[in-house]
């Protein structure tokens, strides 16, 4: 809820309706989150010598979700070439890390779970790149 | 929802029950959240100059806050002395944040918020102290 | 010295010669700390309000280093892709952080500096992105 | 060399000596870049199952010191009482962590320069402590 509230108090209005925008970045933090638990319960399973990979993305998305929740949340003058390439960011490391969670979505339901939340942080990362075009698209060539 | 099914589905359950560890992970994440928006909010004012120690004090809030979250989301082999002192620190700064951003409550409603949030995780540590007594505590001297 | 010793003592030696990676790493860990610094600096001058735009990708500028400097500092099992989507973003806000920071560099010392480590920053990574050629890079269409 | 420098050009000079700080605030970063990059070692080792409670408390190290740093880093008023805290928690942690990596030192040289960067870290904060005396310290009971 406080999120929404902080947004809406925000001096500088975000650029897109306050719900949309709240939802994208709580997407993203919650990504960030499952990937943290992700990796703290493969490094607890038994066999985490075939975890070692799944711990290893599930720290690069935690680390770059987090970053991406971060930059959105800040309204104050914002630069749209940032914007655009930490969303390229963090869709490489949403769909490797989904891809590596989904191989062991089987045996480890935080595996499941987390390739889940992976793939929906990918898909809010596209559909935001729509608001933030890149500067050539468009260009009459 | 996601960060209560993570540790559910976690190879070593918590130590307490899922939704009381739950909720205070969450209080901590969204006190971080809530001063990293402030922050920048405070940014956004006119009156920026006079908001410069609450911005301060939102970062270091945000930073040790999202560290508490961390360290108790994480279910793998904890350090108790660390938990204990992690959560003195989260204490400490969520008292300083709190208080600053209270003096500027009736002008800033974003800062009125940040202010119930940082008391609220500031309350959220204090009883979470209670699972974590002092080796000392309850000595006979 | 010990970062040097840590990546010779890996079991995972990295895919470029130590130094090299080091220097890599340390360039990035410099800028991040640097920008972290300009932020805090320029909150304390005088004339803040026309520092606003500075501290703000000062913050954003800082965040994607220090994850840059995880991802390339970590060995185990890395994702090629994220990596190249990576340095995209530390170009992107090493970019515009230097020339926000390059505007206030005849006033205010620290401003020259952050934007002297950005450009540095930068460099580095247009250099590492040789190490991280792009799939297509080079195919015959 | 750029963190002293962006601490002798700050608007508010540091209450300490400049190359004191420095010295201070390069140690947090350092061991909390050593402490990342021990978790990532030992992750890549055959044995890692034997090493499931060094990886988490690197990571916890990581974490800590790594906000420590920052927070000192930060010239624009601070807040004694979370300072204080800062270096407990930052003891705890660093004490945990040079503990744990001590038992592998034998078998690893990485946790053995983490187990020397966790010490180092700890002095420091001890010896920063001076600085940052509780309120009650000296107090006639």
């Amino acid at each position: 809820m406080r999120l929404e509230e902080m947004l809406s108090t925000h001096p500088r209005p975000p650029q897109m309706g306050v719900p949309e925008i709240t939802a994208f970045i709580r997407t993203c933090f919650e990504c960030a989150d499952v990937c943290l638990s992700c990796a703290d319960a493969c490094l607890s399973e038994e066999q985490v010598q075939s975890l070692v990979r799944c711990i290893r993305l599930n720290q690069d998305c935690a680390d770059i979700c987090e970053v991406t929740g971060k930059l959105f949340f800040r309204q104050t003058e914002a630069d749209a070439a940032t914007f655009r390439a930490q969303l390229e960011a963090c869709i490489a490391v949403c769909r490797a890390c989904a891809a590596e969670c989904d191989k062991h979505a089987d045996m480890h339901e935080h595996c499941r779970i987390c390739a889940e939340a992976c793939q929906e942080c990918l898909q809010a990362c596209v559909q935001m790149q729509e608001r933030y075009p890149s500067p050539s698209a468009g260009a009459i060539s």
